[in-house]
């Protein structure tokens, strides 16, 4: 087994509400950074675990997402990063 | 004016207590996914902005964290993409 580190991004669908990044869109040109035209707010969440090659390692971590890091109806998940391992 | 869409990640700093990645490690084990070693839970921020070109938009973003989106006493930003214009 060796040791990886996935990297996600969970983030609020498309087309639907995202009141998080409209607050922070409305702070930030409060702040006078006017050229802002949108904002998404999102998670970054890094997993490390232990798996026998890298594609396991990726395998796992959607799992994950799909049975508690990410909210199926409401948010999209990917795979950013997979790091560690040697292949 | 080129649009640009800067990617960031907020992480709680390192050595730092993170509650909310331990919560997520601990429902991982509970969940059954046991090679589950750490998890670090941050924002991932995703800015779509006008500026001049691609150093000016990345700049900005950097003056966005430092002022609002990240928590300097007790959080970490960097930059993790930057799309958009021609060069």
């Amino acid at each position: 087994m060796t040791r990886f580190r996935v990297s996600l991004h969970v983030t609020p669908r498309r087309g639907l509400l995202d009141p998080q990044g409209k607050a922070v869109t409305d702070a930030l040109h409060t702040l006078g950074f006017a050229a802002v035209r949108d904002v998404h707010v999102g998670r970054h969440i890094v997993v490390e675990l232990d798996a026998a090659d890298r594609p396991a390692a990726e395998r796992e971590a959607r799992r994950m997402c799909a049975k508690l890091l990410a909210n199926p109806v409401t948010e999209d998940f990917e795979i950013a990063a997979v790091e560690g391992g040697a292949a």
